[in-house]
């Protein structure tokens, strides 16, 4: 019997999890170097890093596994039918998540954090809602669409767009700079919407798709991806008809949203493997998932329609989206690097399906996106949640000492999570005596490019903190750091003074110094029901605002009493208001409009009012940009004109 | 077209979106009342509410769907193939989450909200672990394992055991008070397990399990529930020896835990259906799934196994559990509320699946095990987060307000959350002037059934809040309180005097004023790197601990300035400091434990200063109680003796 169990061993289940990649000191570092575009391509190439391999490993010999080679891109057609593209829609429908609204040098951070995984396509937002929106993807298409790494991979740039000329135009026009620009078009399929919504018959949904993949084509748009909205509630029959129709008149990638999250796993891979069974000119297309997760199946109905035979998969970091999210771009890519080789059997291929990814950035992006967006996973958050590697049973951690494969499935560096005892080079401390090339490196090491001025501004953050804290800066207090000033790209007012006295018996009082835009000082003492409520009723004081506070929340960065406290605020504007941003914004067909701001610091005050101030200091600024819109479109007609002229009723966003 | 489209409308896709439950006004006050036990059970018969029904809904008359009854309870056995038994496993899987522990009155609370949602059964804890552990399952069986509700439901009270005599007896003495007891054992059944953790043969590893629980029969016990644990790595064909032996020695419920996570959906349905198909006496068990989450799949994996003849499938409230935790209850339940009955054919029966969760309970226990663990859901959890049933992008606004339906699978009423504008009773503000009365009934109908002390600890709290909180309570900041009170069974230190002065350019000073357990009233003034910092430094040098703050959390509950923060700390004892619990608990198998406080205040400084203080007193205490266990099992042999004979290195939790 002890025969057979060893035999077992050397056959597969034992040796499953410790299939997962390993990595060598010389491989975990590579979360660290690209001191600049030189090294992180060479760094890039270093990591040919996660896919499978039936050897077993010796877990006191860790190894770099081989990446298999990404196939080259053309639009409709992947060479290796088992090779499975990632989407990111982080930028996009992730950003739909309330409150997470990204400025867009964050957005271009992020984007270049996707690069880095080596996402095949980013969907970098949806270029019509705003000409924000258009420059921010304009943005990305023009830099990180034209970054090309050392193995010649380079991201396609993706923009939304609905079905009509205008839409496609602008999406268009914002990611053509891009070396592999691609236009997303939708319509939605299902009855409800069709009726209820569009007010349309079929066969007007039809001719609308149709005409829009034409004129994406018209324009010189060779990569045009189509998604029917609500495929998940579609009649098949229609669904086989109007894919049909637009492969015909030119779609390369036909991406069929779950839209509501509707739908079992077993019967979303079968609407996929139906759909390329019926749909006529199935074979040049490449068909893509793209499931939200409001019964909590976003992952398995991705990997469901992979099993069948998608071969694009959309998905977000963290899971972030409307409503419940997204499928997790993690949960997917680690699924698959772990099991795509084994249980995928049934598509097209030899069925060992594999991505691109490079795992390691895993985690930090993760928390780059977590950072901007305010998006906090929660701690049992699968493969990113702080408690993912924690076992907490003395009967856990035992399985641990003994062997780790007792109870982790793939190794916490694997995904660029370094363990205290790993010879990582994370856990590197910066304290006050840190010049500003130390704090500059290690933050390109982190993956924040950062120039000239940005670096200026968090480096006098920097030491006015490690002033203060003790134990020094780590990794996630730096990134703190940035996140705190990245939202201060433009900066009207600054708080300079700030004094609170508060207590279990007396009356809570702040006392607020700020510089406004005039550059002059003012300051105001106010009291509260608490001490945060006084500065911040002392602030609305000093800028003559008048907001809700949606959300408050605080935590600490690191671990210890003496961490770095970061506060993350979400404001709306108060109708009726001084600074009623609704009635500015609901001309241009956008309603709730919400601003988040995060500070950091070691004093739970300061942090809060940095953090409360930055969210104001950018519905001010969007009041003045769109208030110039709004009195541009009134003169001329322009990009803006697509939204004044098809007002929100009659569209639909979110395939 | 328009007609097909029509004919559509009334078939399937359209309208099954419209069959999920909606209430009338009168449902929708089910989420308050049950002043007593006969007005609870009442409202139970009242709230036949969840079930699928193929007709078509009147969104404008709201009705109440008719809820299937459940079959009478019998261990081995459902009379109706259709029916699903919800196990759920919060107060033991989910209390193994890192932070996440739980006083015996919180598990006893958390027990009561279970039965109101109508799980089948409830996995109370391990008693074995600790006397403390012991104490809260027995008191759960002998309490809410004997409320029988007026339809003749009662929960199963279940206990964890290991496969040994000890466990097993302890675990039986801890449930057996209870209407309908059952004793969980369970032992690895993996090569890696078996080899590199237990270090025993498959031979001896049957031998262990059937004597296990052929040892639980001959105490009387006749529901036992086996698992073979990582059964998702294990040899099928071990599994089916191991379980078909464990059937012939008397187990009447077959648990298969995919305990790291591993498998894919369809790998893990099939495993279920192999195993229904190849194990000895398969038919007069109960199979059962556990899975974990750590790829994410927990919920699609339970419902495969469910689609494949499953018919207990073990979750816990939130998703909560070790790692990346468990499949979440409110998952679970929804897609079977809303599936159910057209998407699990091929397993026993008609294939149209129900449980009898009452689905209205949802939110309410989801927030309760949210305060009480400290474990915050992320917003975009499914059904139970802050976003999922939030609709950021104006196009999606659009469609909901033409029609709920568009970007709707659920109403979320039908889990208990009440929109800003419904008739519900939510919403419901206390201000300075209510009364002791007002605040107890608000209490009861959220839920909390308080005995007198605690309610007028609360009231009193209550009375000090209001004070100073303009808008009034609301049922959450209510919440708050309630679980800022809860942690204080056993005060030993209060605080009694808080002064705090900071600012930008001051130096962060915190005066602390404390009685103590000799009833002596002690202040100390201390600096900081910030108030947190500065309050914390001075109540540990009153109380003369050393302790490591794990984490700090801090959240308005309510939207708006004037908001009540919570804040959430957890610590750890410092190693060789003067309470260093590790020491002690190491005696006892226990490692790395944490103790997390809440406290809730209008002022960040009060509330912050509260749940140090909590987390403190729980460490205090419970130090208190595992010395004189050390002491006293030095003197005789007890409970506790199992631990010391059986060091935790050759022991496994968590099936």
């Amino acid at each position: 019997m002890k025969l057979i169990l060893s035999a077992a061993v050397v056959t597969s289940l034992w040796l499953a999890p410790q299939t997962v990649t390993a990595f060598t000191p010389s491989a975990l570092q590579s979360r660290s170097p690209w001191t600049n575009r030189v090294t992180q391509l060479s760094v890039k190439k270093q990591l040919t890093s996660l896919a499978l391999s039936s050897k077993a490993i010796d877990e006191t010999q860790p190894f770099l596994l081989e990446r298999r080679p990404r196939p080259p891109y053309v639009p409709g057609k992947i060479s290796d039918p088992d090779y499975v593209r990632i989407f990111d829609t982080t930028l996009r429908d992730g950003e739909q998540s309330p409150g997470a609204t990204l400025t867009s040098s964050e957005k271009l951070d992020i984007a270049r954090k996707l690069a880095q995984l080596g996402v095949d396509i980013i969907e970098a937002g949806f270029p019509i809602a705003s000409p924000d929106d258009f420059n921010a993807v304009k943005q990305i298409a023009d830099i990180v669409g034209n970054e090309v790494f050392e193995d010649g991979y380079v991201p396609v740039i993706c923009g939304l767009s609905r079905a009509n000329p205008k839409d496609i135009e602008t999406a268009w026009n914002a990611v053509k700079g891009a070396k592999l620009p691609r236009v997303h078009t939708f319509i939605a399929t299902s009855p409800i919407h069709m009726e209820a919504k569009l007010n349309k018959t079929p066969d007007e949904v039809v001719d609308i798709a149709v005409n829009a993949v034409k004129f994406a084509k018209s324009l010189g748009c060779n990569d045009i991806e189509f998604s029917p909205e609500d495929a998940g509630r579609s009649d098949p029959e229609f669904l086989y008809r109007i894919l049909s129709e637009v492969i015909q008149a030119g779609a390369t990638t036909l991406n069929i949203p779950d839209t509501t999250g509707w739908n079992m796993p077993w019967e979303f891979g079968e609407l996929i493997k139906n759909l390329r069974e019926n749909v006529q000119g199935a074979e040049n297309v490449v068909f893509s998932t793209h499931c939200q997760n409001d019964l909590g199946l976003a992952t398995a109905n991705s990997l469901a329609g992979a099993l069948n035979g998608a071969r694009q998969l959309e998905c977000t970091i963290n899971g972030i989206g409307e409503r419940a999210g997204n499928a997790s771009l993690e949960e997917v890519v680690m699924a698959l690097a772990l099991k795509g080789a084994t249980k995928f059997q049934g598509g097209p291929g030899t069925g060992k399906l594999y991505t691109a990814i490079n795992s390691v950035y895993i985690t930090p992006a993760s928390k780059m996106v977590a950072e901007y967006t305010g998006m906090a996973c929660q701690p049992h958050k699968a493969i990113v949640g702080a408690n993912a590697f924690q076992h907490e049973s003395g009967i856990h951690q035992d399985g641990m000492i003994k062997n780790k494969s007792t109870y982790e499935i793939m190794t916490p560096e694997s995904i660029g999570l370094m363990r205290g005892d790993s010879q990582s080079g994370a856990g590197i401390v910066l304290g006050k005596h840190s010049g500003r090339n130390a704090v500059g490196t290690r933050l390109r090491e982190l993956g924040y490019d950062l120039d000239a001025d940005k670096l200026n501004a968090i480096f006098t953050r920097f030491k006015q903190v490690a002033e203060r804290k003790k134990g020094g800066l780590e990794d996630d207090d730096l990134e703190a750091l940035v996140s705190d000033q990245m939202g201060r790209s433009d900066i009207l007012w600054e708080v300079t003074g700030l004094q609170v006295s508060t207590g279990i018996s007396g009356i809570p009082t702040a006392t607020v110094k700020m510089r406004g835009p005039d550059g002059m000082e003012r300051f105001v003492a106010s009291t509260g029901t608490g001490p945060v409520d006084a500065a911040y009723k002392a602030i609305d004081q000093i800028m003559g605002v008048s907001v809700v506070l949606e959300s408050y929340q605080l935590n600490s960065v690191t671990e210890g009493i003496e961490a770095l406290a970061t506060t993350r605020v979400t404001i709306s504007p108060k109708a009726g208001g001084p600074n009623d941003t609704q009635s500015i914004h609901s001309q241009l067909g956008n309603r709730n409009l919400k601003f988040s701001g995060s500070g950091s610091d070691t004093d739970i005050m300061t942090s809060s009012a940095r953090a409360y101030v930055s969210a104001l200091n950018k519905l001010l600024n969007c009041n003045a940009r769109r208030r110039a819109e709004v009195i541009a479109e009134e003169d001329k007609s322009g990009i803006g004109d697509a939204i004044a002229a098809e007002p929100m009723q009659v569209v639909e966003v979110e395939a």
